[in-house]
C-alpha cells in the first residue's frame, strides 16, 4: 500500500518570549495531575526536586548513562568496515531483529552499546535494570526491562566457532552491521518468556511470531551498523533518531517535552488528554510544552491497524485541528511490540528519555492486552502505572498517570470519567471501534474526527475485500 | 522424634589481640578468591571498597534501611494489645506463614514491617529490590527478591470488610499477630509464579503446597507479633534472631563473619571450602572470621533431609572435628523454602546481611533443584552467582563464590575440582548421597565424617522402616 501523508511541520516560534532560565526552572504548581493514590505524591516529588535544580543545559533531560549512543559508523568509514564484514561468519537477521538493529544503532536503549551479553541480559531479566560501570565498579543504575536479544540456532554458533566478531545480513540477504566481542549464551527460553510476561501461556503475539522459532543460543557483542537503517516504505522521513528528535525539541526551544506512545487510532479522549496534560503543564510554568506523539512503528499484532494506516489518521487528527501541529512533533518509535505490560511499559518511557522527553503520559494497562488463554486482561490495568512510577533508573523522568476518558452521552463528546455519574458514560474499546469500522457503523458524534474516522473505515473495507478474495480463492 | 543435640559453644576468646580499628580495616590482598571470571573484580572492588572506609561500627555490617527491625510487642504492652487482637477480624494462618511471621518479626527482612503491601510486592516481583522512601521519595535501595506475601480467601476478604486491622491466628488456633493498617489486593498467582521461579511447570514444591491452595487475594500490613514465635520441637535454642546473632559476633569479637546457608548434611566437601574461606580472610588481613553455619529451618520439600536430623549432623561434624567450634556458630535460619534459584538466593544473602555477616559463600546452582517436568537443571548453575553478584542492594555483601569440590579418588579425600585431571574426580550428588545412605552402602573414605555419615544412614533405615510398615497397614 503506497499512500501520501501529511503531517504538517509547525513553524518556529520565533517571537517566543525567550528565559531559558525561567523556563527550565519554572515555579512548579503543588496540583498533581493525578489524584488517587501515592503516584500523586511521587509526580509531586519529582517535579519539586527538578524544580530545585538550577543548570540550564543544552536540552532537557539528559540520555541515560550521560552520552547518547550512535552506532551508525561515519560514512568515511563505511568501505572499510564493509570490506571487513565480508571476511566474517554471517549471521542471519529476521525482519524483527533488524528493528533491534535500528533501535539499538540510533541509542534509543542508550547506554546499550549492542545486543545484550549475559550479564546484561540477567541483569534485565531480574532487575528490569542495569548497573553502569564505573571506576569502583558500582555505577549508576539505568532502566532497561526487556531483554534486547540476537537468538542464533545452533549450526550458527557452530560456524561462529571462536570468532570474537560477525556480521549481521538483514533479510534482504545484504550485510548491515557488525557485531563485535561476541559472547554467545544460552537461550532459556520458558524463563525469559516467564519473567518478561509474568506467563508462559500459549498465545502471546511477541512469543510465537519472534521467540518461539528463534534458536537456542543468544549472541551478544558490540554493534557497528554500516549504515542507517531504513524502510523505503514511505515512512522513512518520519522516524527521527533520538538525536534528530533532541536537535529538534532545542529548535523549537521547547521547556517540556511530553510524550505520548501509542499504538492505536488517535480519538478524541487520547486528544482530550494530549490537550489537557498541555494545559496543566502551561499552570505548571512551562512556557512552551512540546507533544511527542510518538506512534511504535514495529512490529505489532496481527490484529492492530498498520502503521501506514495509524500515520494518515494520526495526519487527519491534526489536520482537523484535534491536536495543535504548532505544538505537536509526530514521529515513529522504531521499536518491536512486546505486549508485555508493566515490563514493557518502562521500556517504552526510557527509550523516551533518550530521545528528550522529560515527562511521559501513562495510562491504564499500558502495553496490555487480553489474556491469551482466559477472559481477563493479561495484566491488572493499574500495574502499568505503578510500576513505571517506581522503575529502577526513571527517576529523572516525569510520569504523568491520566484519568480515563470515555464518551459522554449527555456532553455528547470524549470526557474526563466522572464515577459520580458513572452511567453517562460509555467505554468505547479497540475492539468496539473496529467493529463499528468493519461493520461500516458510524461510533457516537465526538469519539473521533471525521477525518480519521474515514481512514479506518476504508482500511477496514479494504481488509474486508481482501477477505472476500480469499475466501473466493480458497 | 526427640533427639539432644550437642552444639559446643565457643569460649570467648579472651586473649584475643584486639585492636578494632586495624581489624575492621584490614589491608586487603589483592588475590581474588575467584577466579574464572568478573565476579574476581567485584569482589576486588568491593573489599578495597571497604578497606577504604574508617568507621568504627559496633557491628560488622548495617541492617537493611539502617534499622534492625523487631516487631515483637514489649512484654509490658502483650496483655493489652492480645485483648485488642480479641476483638479484631480473625485471619488463620498456615504453619508456613507462621514462618514467615518469624521471619518478618525478627528483622531477617529488614526494612519491611510486615507482609507486603502491592507497592512492595510489585517492586518485589519486577525490581528485586524496594526503594526505601526519604524526604524527598528517592530513597537507597534494598534487595528484596521474594514476595514475602500472606494469602487469604474470598470468605476472609468479605468477613474483614473495611476494617484496618485483623488479627493473625496460628495453626494451633491461638493469636499470633497483629496486622495493621491492612491492604487487600489481588493475588495473580500465575503471574506471582512466573516471575518468581522463571517457569510455571507443574511440581514446583512450594507453588505446589503453598501458594496453588492459597486464597485468590494479598493481605498487607504492618505487623506486631505478640510473643516470639517458638516451635517447641527442642531446636528452638539455635534459632537465634539477628539480634542475637549481632550480640554474639560482638561478644566473640569478630571482625569478619562469613555465613554459609544450607539444607542438606554438611560433606567434606562443604567443609573443605568454609576452611578454605576461613584462610584466605586470614590472608586477606582478618584476624578474627567467624563462620555463620546457618541451615535453612523453615519449610523444606519432602525428600531434602529434616531440620532436626540435619542439625544432629551438623553436631557430629562439629564433634568430629572437621570444622572448628572456636570459630563457628550454628544457628537455624527460619525461612521456608522456596526452591527459585537466582531469585531466592538473593533472599538468602539479604537475610544474612540483617544477620550480621559481611560476607556470603555462594555455590553451584544455590537454591536450585531439577526442572519439575523436564531432564534438566531448573536454573543454569552459573546464573545463581552472577545474578547475587549484580544484585541492587547487595552491594555491601562481600560475595565469595567458591569452586566446585569433588572427591579426589587418587588424594582420596574431598577437593577443589581440577580440571587438568577431571578423571580422578567423582561427584557425589545429594541424589547418590541419599542412595548410599537408603541402601546402607558407605560413600568413599573422606566423603563426610563418619558421625556425620551414621546419623544419615539411621535417618534413611528408619523412613524404610516407617515405609515397609504402611505398606504392610496399606
Amino acid at each position: 500500500m503506497s499512500l501520501t501523508i501529511k503531517l504538517r511541520i509547525a513553524p518556529t516560534i520565533s517571537h517566543f518570549d525567550l528565559n531559558r532560565k525561567t523556563q527550565k526552572n519554572p515555579i512548579i504548581s503543588r496540583t498533581p495531575i493525578y489524584h488517587s493514590n501515592k503516584l500523586s505524591t511521587s509526580l509531586l516529588f519529582r517535579t519539586k526536586k527538578m524544580a530545585a535544580s538550577h543548570v540550564v543545559k543544552s536540552s532537557l533531560i539528559e540520555p541515560d548513562g550521560g552520552v547518547l549512543i550512535d552506532l551508525v559508523v561515519p560514512e568515511n568509514q563505511r568501505e572499510l568496515k564493509a570490506s571487513q564484514a565480508e571476511g566474517m561468519e554471517k549471521v542471519q537477521l529476521t525482519k524483527i531483529d533488524l528493528e533491534w538493529v535500528h533501535v539499538i544503532s540510533e541509542g534509543w536503549a542508550s547506554p546499550l552499546k549492542g545486543f545484550m551479553r549475559e550479564d546484561e541480559y540477567l541483569q534485565s531479566l531480574h532487575f528490569n535494570s542495569l548497573r553502569m560501570k564505573n571506576d569502583d565498579g558500582y555505577g549508576s543504575i539505568v532502566n532497561m526491562s526487556l531483554p534486547i536479544v540476537l537468538a542464533i540456532d545452533d549450526a550458527t554458533k557452530e560456524k561462529i566457532g571462536g570468532a570474537n566478531d560477525v556480521a549481521l545480513v538483514g533479510p534482504d540477504q545484504k550485510i548491515v552491521a557488525i557485531l563485535r566481542s561476541i559472547e554467545i549464551y544460552k537461550h532459556n527460553k520458558e524463563e525469559r518468556i516467564a519473567r518478561t510476561w509474568g506467563t508462559i501461556a500459549p498465545g502471546l503475539p511477541y512469543v510465537e511470531e519472534v521467540i518461539t522459532p528463534s534458536g537456542n543460543w543468544l549472541i551478544g557483542g558490540d554493534l557497528e551498523v554500516l549504515s542507517p537503517i531504513k524502510y523505503n516504505d514511505g515512512l522513512d522521513s518520519y522516524r527521527l533518531s533520538p538525536k534528530q528528535l533532541r536537535k529538534e525539541f532545542d529548535r523549537r526551544q521547547a521547556d517540556a517535552v511530553f510524550a505520548f506512545q501509542l499504538r492505536n487510532p488517535v480519538h478524541n479522549g487520547h486528544a482530550l488528554l494530549m490537550n489537557d496534560t498541555r494545559r496543566r503543564l502551561l499552570d505548571m510554568g512551562y512556557k512552551n510544552p512540546i507533544l511527542l506523539l510518538h506512534p511504535l512503528g514495529g512490529y505489532t499484532k496481527a490484529d492492530d491497524v498498520p502503521l501506514d494506516v495509524r500515520m494518515e489518521q494520526h495526519s487527519k487528527v491534526l489536520e482537523d485541528g484535534v491536536l495543535d501541529p504548532e505544538t505537536t512533533i509526530v514521529s515513529i518509535f522504531p521499536s518491536p511490540m512486546h505486549y508485555a505490560g508493566p515490563t514493557e511499559v518502562q521500556w517504552h518511557a526510557k527509550a523516551r528519555i533518550n530521545a528528550g522527553a522529560n515527562f511521559y503520559i501513562v495510562g491504564r494497562d499500558p502495553a496490555g492486552m487480553g489474556h491469551p488463554t482466559e477472559k481477563r486482561d493479561l495484566y491488572d490495568p493499574d500495574h502499568g502505572k505503578k510500576v513505571l512510577s517506581m522503575a529502577p533508573g526513571l527517576e529523572k523522568l516525569n510520569i504523568l498517570p491520566f484519568r480515563v476518558a470515555a464518551y459522554d452521552t449527555v456532553a455528547k463528546q470524549m470526557a474526563f470519567f466522572d464515577p459520580s455519574r458513572a452511567k453517562d458514560f460509555l467505554f468505547i474499546s479497540g475492539t468496539k471501534m473496529r467493529t463499528f469500522a468493519r461493520t461500516g457503523e458510524s461510533p457516537p458524534n465526538g469519539f473521533m474526527c471525521p477525518g480519521g474516522w474515514e481512514v479506518l473505515v476504508k482500511y477496514y473495507a479494504s481488509l474486508q475485500t481482501e477477505e472476500a478474495k480469499a475466501t473466493v480463492s480458497a
